[in-house]
């Protein structure tokens, strides 16, 4: 393999300093992560002089790749008047603006520093308004890092229970068992064991927590039928329905949830909407939202935030959002059906047992004949994890694209046909570079008793 | 009072967007908050064309003030750069450098997006590397919004009740009791009552949380036997100490823990440490920061996040921090001091019972002849609260000053002299402003039966 010694320089360094080299275990790698240089729209160029098309987009946040003209010229004229006050801007009311158009679940907004951050202000909001003090999820959807939120977001074959009444399964050791027990997990798109579930807990939940399109499910989309299921239940059971749109909201123009007949009370945001700067937004009904008004005679939920607001996100966030228009978001989702018709007809010709599932301008490689339905069939098994990552790093030591580490693609407006065909002959490429450990693997497990 | 009627409108759009009209309940104000149009070193200017000297310095987050040019010039070069990747950059080395340096305990530094994330992660990781649940905290003490971190932050004596074993009082209604019987609340400085409440929780402790000059509890500085008592407590425990160096890290050039005789095993930062940016950060010893390695074979404490040590963030928070060298440390709090002097002063002239407590380039004044030694001493009445109230808007609206809602001034680089002279004059203006309605109070006080 090439040497890169700039960027295994820098990360001996790193180590020294940072436990394991890095802040976010994203861009953790081994033998060491990589240094980025300078990027410019979709391409990435690293410490080393090796330039690569940037299909991850820092974990789907940027919409339009990086260092778009208008972003950067907006927030320079921010920077020169100040990046944060303990008074308000008119930044934030804009960026205000353009979301709650967006969706008209979105009566009201407001705007924290990550999607962490926003979704434990929507938990908190919604113990606040329904006096309930346990929360509902499916196992292994990623809502962030608060420790309710997390809850079974890692469950795997040894510890995730029976289906039916799967356990809470904690991510970081020393969780204490009462965040655990505060947590109901259901299994995704199941109706009727979620129901049943739920059931056992009416009294006590006070929202169910949903991704649209959660990724780390599996990338699979909610059923119409079960968002439907859930939201009656949560009507019928004081409860409240909280979508994580965090990563989805670039699905549609106005979030995943778009496309639902029924509308989530409350929902976390952030990634795209900061344009590129640290974000998170919780938005909702108003009636609910009130919680965090401080006009009323008793503040439910009193709130701050240091960074909250400031009008360098904001003016970015607000930018980013004025370009993904109707139009951008259409032809943005037409060129991600065009790379996943071209990815589809690669698997094809390689002849490897690898599906595709997603929704708008996201996909996610499955390797496996037929699309997972479920976390437990997308769960991937150590032997086939190390297949992935062979060809993750085939891919981008080889071919120069920059993915995310499920195997999965999040697409911006930088990108055109010529970076997606470049990505699709890759793929041809990766696969059949990995298909003899594939085929390996797949005889293993027939063998297996 | 000068009607201010672009504020205005812009607060007539926000509050049908935004609940209460505001993102975070610092900036808001009755009858409403008032917008930025731009900042420069400590002068702000509102979006009506009034100019006024910032003291606050978005609650003590801006080191340098404004836009100090060698921060916007660093950050437009990153800008052109990009903002975030998938991938690492020697812009956090370069921060984790700075700060390493300045502190003996700060081994091992992860960075995230804010200091209610850093606390989190504090707390998770003093959890993990333990295996106890529970964390102890100071009655009164802020350390930012996750749950766990902010019991008994606005307690009151309806419902703080006995000093010997403070209740654990919820912030946000719908607390889980779970969260609230997971925190264990010390009154601060407190050696005796302290220690005999943590002796009934001995073996549940996961971390004693303290900031060492805590600005809610009244910002009075924790006593070296205080400080002292607790690590030696810990050590007998197998408890962490750690500390909420979010605000205080500014005291000293090595932050306020640089004075103590026993350090931290982990401390949180944020605020200065960003450079106007959204910040936190997590330091401390090897050992613990281990939990966070993804090269251990089992890894304690997963964590990611989007925007954790986005390269905007560390550069800005690298130059900010290479400029607050000891020298400028110093002149900081040279320049405080002498404020704090003529605001004495100024007290002694107006004949006013007021004091003043604090550390390095942080005051605060209390509406009480004698500083408080306690949280319970530093609570104050509504009454008097709104005579605060009057005073700030006094010296707000008349003086033109910007100081933090609790009555405190967090100095900046920028300021000179010149406006701490002007800071001086109209406090006795404002002493004098208020003095009738403090004394109407006072006499209530008395007769009171």
């Amino acid at each position: 393999m090439k040497s890169y010694p700039k960027s295994e320089a820098l990360y001996q360094k790193a180590i020294e300093l940072i436990p394991g080299g890095v802040s976010r275990n994203t861009v953790f790698h081994k033998p060491h992560p990589h240094y980025v240089a300078e990027a410019k729209g979709c391409y990435v160029k690293d410490v080393d002089g090796v330039q690569r098309i940037d299909f991850a987009n820092n974990m789907a946040s940027l919409i339009h790749g990086h260092a778009h003209p208008a972003i950067v010229e907006a927030v320079i004229e921010q920077l020169q008047k100040g990046t944060a006050y303990t008074l308000a801007t008119e930044a934030e009311i804009r960026l205000a603006e353009e979301l709650h158009k967006r969706a008209p679940g979105f009566e009201k907004i407001r705007f924290v520093n990550s999607g962490t951050e926003a979704v434990m202000a929507m938990i908190k909001a919604s113990r606040a308004f329904t006096g309930k003090p346990k929360i509902a999820k499916a196992e292994g959807a990623y809502h962030g890092t608060y420790d309710f939120a997390e809850v079974s977001q890692t469950a795997n074959p040894f510890n995730w229970g029976d289906i039916s009444s799967p356990n809470s399964v904690p991510v970081a050791e020393g969780t204490p068992q009462e965040v655990l027990d505060g947590v109901i997990i259901f299994p995704y798109n199941d109706i009727e064991r979620t129901l049943a579930i739920l059931d056992n807990h009416a009294d006590e939940i006070a929202c169910i927590i949903l991704d649209p399109v959660p990724h780390r499910v599996g990338l699979l989309e909610g059923t119409h039928e079960f968002i439907e299921a859930l939201y009656d239940w949560t009507r019928r059971n004081n409860t409240l329905l909280v979508f994580d749109e965090v990563v989805t909201f670039r699905v549609n123009y106005g979030g995943a949830q778009e496309k639902y007949r029924v509308k989530p009370d409350l929902t976390a945001l952030g990634k795209i909407i900061g344009g590129g700067f640290p974000v998170g937004a919780l938005a909702g009904r108003s009636e609910i939202m009130e919680v965090l008004d401080p006009w009323q005679p008793k503040l439910r939920f009193p709130h701050s935030g240091t960074f909250s607001a400031n009008p360098i996100t904001m003016t970015a966030g607000r930018v980013a959002m004025e370009l993904f228009d109707q139009q951008a978001v259409d032809d943005l989702n037409n060129l991600t059906k065009k790379a996943i018709f071209q990815i589809e007809n690669a698997i094809r010709l390689a002849d490897v047992p690898i599906s595709i599932t997603g929704a708008g301008s996201m996909f996610r490689l499955h390797f496996r004949q037929v699309p997972p339905q479920t976390y437990r069939e997308a769960y991937q098994r150590p032997a086939v994890y190390a297949v992935i990552n062979e060809l993750l790093d085939y891919l981008f030591y080889k071919e120069k694209l920059i993915m995310i580490n499920t195997c999965a693609c999040m697409f911006s407006t930088a990108l055109t046909q010529k970076e997606v065909d470049h990505l699709s002959q890759a793929m041809l490429n990766g696969f059949r570079h990995i298909r003899p450990r594939l085929e390996e693997l797949y005889n293993q497990i027939v063998s297996f008793p």
